[in-house]
């Protein structure tokens, strides 16, 4: 008998942890795999570009968890540079295009994965094409970047977009010495936080030296005489630059599934039932970055391009289609960064979120520290959190500060995960000694606040 | 309508957090509420002395959380070196010693809250009064301490016990420059911990010139020519010792308790129900150190001195005494450590703990990182996680590392709390970003390893 035929596109994390797995679970003999990458590498760390540019990590290759030369001698047939483009579902088929050769050829499949992750959304804006103007998105991108700060003449970096890419890409360009600026579209950085926790994010990036402009919509790229840019104009200013990061975000990239209809959510990625399979479709998987997943929280289908994501969704995939079995049961949307030695976490739902879904909810915020307050380095935390009206369901967790602060925040996605009440959470046996955590964890604080505000809304 | 009588036995964290959340309650007018310490102290971190003795806390009034005076501002009539030395419970009376003045006297209550907390261990062998060999249980005992250390012509500390207290003293002694020798009576360091994960310790002290024998049960303190402790002996050796700390545990002190036949458990401390009322008696309530807690995961009680706890004990107690509503469900058996850098953590059932209580199981321990391993400052972390045979119910967790590997222990604590399966572990949504977790959380790891040791056992 011959062997199955898996065909994945796109060889990041989704895609060669798919590869991966699913040869993990079968043989050549048994199965064949045929992997399409248009780029350059494979299974590298995208969200570790920021590092990179800071000069944290030493060099590129660090970001690579496994080089094609490693899949290939794993029996997997890693077509580099190899662009998909077009699939042939009802002929069960991929065309391909040789980057180099410019040559184009069909791969048949029994079963494909779809893993053509995200693209960076740019504006169509005046000068957003200049030289000068970088987005972070791969590796090339990061060293385009690097070339131009080591070319730079001037000392003057502007970030486009407040999100963790622009956040981390300020923290990247301070340590490379420019003076830098963000500017951020909305009313604080950070808009996956509430404005209110947002707002200790702007005043900690002051205090790093950072400026924020908040409100700012960038509306052109100024070129100077050589094409370079030169700076960046809002409605109302100009910032002077000779160097502009671009973090607005990504998108998923599904040009090549929507030319064949398949079904795509209301943030633009491709659905997907529990076990990664499109919807409709019995032989063809979609996950990372190029696909919604579902708020457990919310009842929403969400688009998050995470690393994390990305490995789990490769990795369930990969067991289905090698025969094992393996879900995906959705998100509670935690994320992590950072910018310098500011912490910032959140999981669940911001207010208008809760607000969108119709829940009912009430907040508490607090002050506490990481450490017990008498223990050496112990430095502020500050923790909101949403529960529901009448349940005391926790619905979110916000946490912005120091020295352990971010990584609480995995109690809170448990919790969510479990559907927690507020009031159980107080009960919470979580590790207390005083070089780790004050006797009541900033965590269990916020819970038995959160319990007060809920008796006073006279509702628990 | 005269007010009612609350009394509460002991000044420390859950006495005094009791009577403060009842006086929060309920006025003066309601409720009187008078307390015997028969120490100097109230209120403070009896966790924290082994970092004041370290010199990291600087002076003993750091580890004061609130004073005499403070609850006396609160309306608390708190008699400070007052002890109580009999409980009438028919007459609904106390009776307590002036220890100044040496007068007693009788004082009346309508309800009662025994917080006698926990005494050290102290073997009864010959030298083990003499002065240089210390307890630190209270902020006394860590001033004696402190007292005999800038004393000390020598240099050589022993400190007897390898738990939580013993590794914190042998840091601290460290720290104040001393060569250090751990006694340890066990196998391995952290008997907390299985023996697997207490050798992990147990190399990673004498990576720090920290000396630990294990398997050395003492025998006697020698004294000096001046009568203070000179080595410390046990079958097969004599170590010499400048100083010598004990660090050998403590149990519930429950002696009035017991004259006057309130139940006490298998552990020695007290029995209460949900609301920390004394099993049997409607109008006592006991907390902290000496009552024994509902293990969740064993379903039997166990006795844990820990502040945490006490906190939680005396706050319930304080909403129950004053008119409000509280429960303490009972503990998963978190704790966290440190012996310099490295960070030890358990939560849940030792493999002792499950074949005890007739849980079946398996194991799986796993090597990863506290950040992405390309991040600058990644260090080694393991973590071992025990799930029960045939349900994968995740039954503990053991973390032993760097670089925040104890407070990861609280996903544990959260997912032991909510009953669930390593499987449904392996979905968690925890924080992922370079800085803060490699792109598979350590915990996910080991997860995903059980779940297959589990397969492999045919039992998932």
């Amino acid at each position: 008998m011959a062997a199955e035929r898996l065909v994945v596109i796109g060889g990041d994390a989704a895609g060669m942890s798919a590869a991966s797995q699913a040869r993990r679970l079968k043989g050549p003999d048994e199965l064949s795999i045929t992997a399409f990458e248009r780029g350059h590498f494979t299974s590298y760390s995208a969200c570790g570009i920021p590092y990179w540019v800071s000069g944290d990590v030493e060099q590129r290759d660090d970001l690579i968890a496994r080089t094609p030369e490693e899949h290939r001698a794993r029996a997997i047939d890693l077509r580099m540079r190899t662009e998909v483009t077009e699939i042939d579902v009802a002929g069960q088929r991929v065309r391909a295009l040789d980057r180099d050769s410019g040559e184009t050829s069909w791969t048949g499949f029994d079963k494909l994965v779809i893993a053509t992750g995200a693209r960076p959304v740019r504006p169509a804006l005046p000068g957003m094409d200049a030289a000068g103007v970088h987005g972070v998105q791969n590796l090339d991108d990061g060293q385009a970047l690097l070339d131009t700060l080591d070319r730079a003449t001037g000392r003057r970096a502007v970030v486009v977009g407040a999100g963790y890419i622009g956040v981390e890409m300020a923290e990247a360009m301070l340590k490379r010495g420019f003076e830098v600026t963000v500017l951020n579209r909305g009313e604080q950085p950070m808009a996956t936080l509430d404005p209110d926790m947002g707002r200790l994010v702007h005043d900690a990036m002051d205090g790093l030296g950072i400026t924020t402009v908040n409100g700012a919509a960038v509306t052109a790229i100024r070129t100077g005489a050589d094409g370079r840019a030169a700076a960046v104009e809002t409605a109302g200013a100009s910032y002077p630059a000779d160097v502009v990061v671009l973090g607005i975000g990504v998108e998923p990239e599904t040009t090549l599934a929507r030319a064949v209809g398949l079904p795509v959510g209301p943030h633009g990625g491709l659905l997907t039932d529990l076990s990664m399979r499109v919807v409709g479709h019995d032989n063809i998987w979609a996950g990372g970055d190029c696909v919604e997943v579902l708020d457990l929280v919310a009842g929403r289908t969400r688009h998050i391009a995470l690393g994390t994501h990305a490995n789990k969704h490769g990795q369930i995939i990969g067991s289905n289609v090698g025969g094992g079995y393996g879900t995906f049961p959705g998100v509670v949307g935690t994320a992590v960064s950072k910018v310098c030695d500011l912490e910032i976490a959140r999981t669940g739902l911001r207010e208008k979120d809760a607000h969108a879904v119709g829940l009912r909810f009430v907040t508490a915020t607090i002050e506490s520290t990481g450490r017990a307050g008498y223990y050496p380095g112990a430095r502020p935390m500050t923790v909101k959190m949403l529960a529901e009206y009448r349940t005391g369901r926790l619905l979110g967790v916000q946490i912005v500060g120091r020295d352990g602060a971010a990584k609480r925040v995995d109690v809170a996605a448990v919790a969510l995960t479990a559907g927690m009440t507020v009031e159980q959470m107080t009960a919470l046996d979580l590790g207390y000694a005083p070089p780790f955590s004050p006797v009541w964890d900033p965590v269990l604080v916020a819970a038995r606040k959160t319990v007060t505000v809920l008796r006073k809304a006279g509702t628990a």
